[in-house]
């Protein structure tokens, strides 16, 4: 005789489907219970110490005209972190989310000191993309340390769940130029209005991105695609990323710019895109598309276009919510 | 010369715009701030106290065979409630909403005795609305007083934001009905799954809802509608959110049978609308076209089919996180 046995995968869906409640009723929280126990390799998921990692850095190419705010609003947003007075800080305190702030290249000196803000300054900021890479070898490498270095940290802390955010004005046009290569797709659906271009920015920021994917359009390695046209802070997601489901953690991706590291990631690694819950769809243009092409549904859509981890942490509580059905759900059996 | 006047809805926009954030970069949660605000009449508004007041009642018509379930499942899922194992209980219990189960008409008698638990039975179920009327005009009168009573009980104790849920085996039959009426659609398009029903259980829905339908095609007047077709529970919210708009709430409006509510409450009362917040859309198929003809655009779009306010509870924390925003984030000063 063959033996029957039980897949996990079987064995939380009849725990699901045993609830007191009709069958699938509750929708994507039912598959998303289903896949944190996968990721967790458990019918009983917990999430833990739940963390909200943001890295900052500045981009070179600002000096290009290609975002509706000077490159300065990345240290004073920084500063508004560290302080908590920004989005994320509202949210993340509201939703329970511990949040973490990393300067991996931002353009400017923090007085600052609190055990929230990790100082891995790589340098003050990307190299002007336009003339030569954005990062050497070296500096990209060592900002995908600085994301596998966090993420281990809260590791370390039992946390098993982590969102990844940015802060780096200028930082769409690296992701869209990501996205061009990552994704093979023309480069014009790619970019999109930012932090807010009007017309005439819109039409620099096609110029100034064309040139710069034609200069390094003979590059296939990703590692050095994302060298030339990535972001410090955008490698040090990339890295968090790879880290992350290396650890078997589940992974919040955010809009545009997160998206755009998790493409990299996974070009790197590709089981890293088993553990992501897509947290929302950014109002930016491409990321719509970004999401078609990983085949992900996200779990909000609020026109949100800020970055910062924001998406990560309003969707938490749904996350939670599919464990929790899991765990605490009365079965059938109580009717 | 003329006075310069500011209006309370320009006040609060201004206030959005000068977080620190690009202009709009928060979508539709900037939106539902400043809802909030007018709705309390004020630049700083506050979520008190939260409720989620969930009524059940069976439903004669499912003598008729137009469910999935038998209708003892409303009197086993009502003592779930109370001992804390549905959904409902579990979602509530994470998001910080007050649960209170009211039974307005369960066939069926409770033992249980907790604050949480409200005894208001008006009757053990409407009657078969195939054959008369599902409630007399008094007990439907009975049915809304119970809503009001219950939401002003939570309001005498600050609370200023209240969901509705509901349980009744059959219940999307009324809601179906009323949506036929109250939005003069077609009755084959309000009619859906329910929890559940195959191809067969279906066609016997279809047939045995155009009959009430028809029985009832001359009453126009809008209690005299929701006294035929309605349920205790449906006619115990429309009650309810007619309250909490006087008494100036927010109220969370959750799927079908909520929407159906609220389209007779509407019908009654107009003013009910502006202090709606419409939660989730559901899987069942006629509460698309019940938000389109609201003109509304739910927070959560997660295929879910369950009822009991789950989605209110669900989409809680980001109303919270609007009101948040506004009262916590850092303003473009800082920078």
């Amino acid at each position: 005789m063959i033996p029957t046995t039980i897949t996990l995968e079987q064995l939380v869906r009849r725990r699901v489907d045993q609830k007191t409640k009709p069958l699938g009723a509750l929708g994507r929280l039912e598959e998303l219970a289903v896949q944190i126990a996968l990721i967790q390799q458990t019918e009983t998921p917990v999430l833990q110490n739940p963390h909200l990692l943001v890295f900052a850095g500045d981009h070179g190419l600002t000096a290009e005209g290609i975002s509706a705010y000077p490159a300065a609003v990345t240290y004073g947003m920084v500063r508004n972190f560290i302080a908590g007075g920004a989005a994320i800080n509202v949210f993340c305190r509201q939703n329970g989310l511990n949040l973490l702030v990393c300067d991996v290249g931002v353009d400017g000196t923090f007085a600052e000191n609190t055990p929230e803000f990790v100082k891995f300054k790589i340098s003050p900021g990307t190299r002007n993309m336009r003339h030569e890479p954005a990062m050497t070898a070296d500096e990209c490498a060592a900002a995908l340390d600085a994301g596998k270095t966090l993420v281990n940290g809260v590791s370390y802390r039992d946390c098993n769940v982590v969102g990844f955010g940015e802060m780096g004005i200028g930082n769409t046009s690296s992701a869209a130029l990501l996205m061009h290569r990552f994704m093979n797709r023309p480069l014009q659906d790619c970019i999109g209005r930012g932090t807010g271009l009007d017309e005439a920015g819109m039409q620099q920021k096609r110029v100034i991105l064309q040139a710069v994917a034609d200069r390094y359009v003979q590059l296939t390695n990703p590692m050095e695609i994302l060298a030339a046209m990535g972001g410090l802070e955008i490698a040090a997601m990339v890295g968090g990323m790879i880290q992350a489901a290396g650890n078997g953690m589940v992974i919040l991706v955010d809009g545009f710019i997160a998206t755009a590291a998790l493409l990299v990631a996974q070009a790197l690694e590709p089981s890293v895109r088993a553990n992501c819950v897509f947290c929302h769809q950014s109002d930016e243009a491409g990321h719509r598309l970004m999401l078609d092409y990983l085949n992900a549904r996200p779990l909000l859509n609020l026109d949100l276009r800020l970055g910062e981890g924001t998406g990560c942490a309003l969707a938490y509580p749904l996350v939670q919510a599919a464990v929790n059905m899991l765990n605490e759900m009365a079965t059938m059996d109580v009717l």
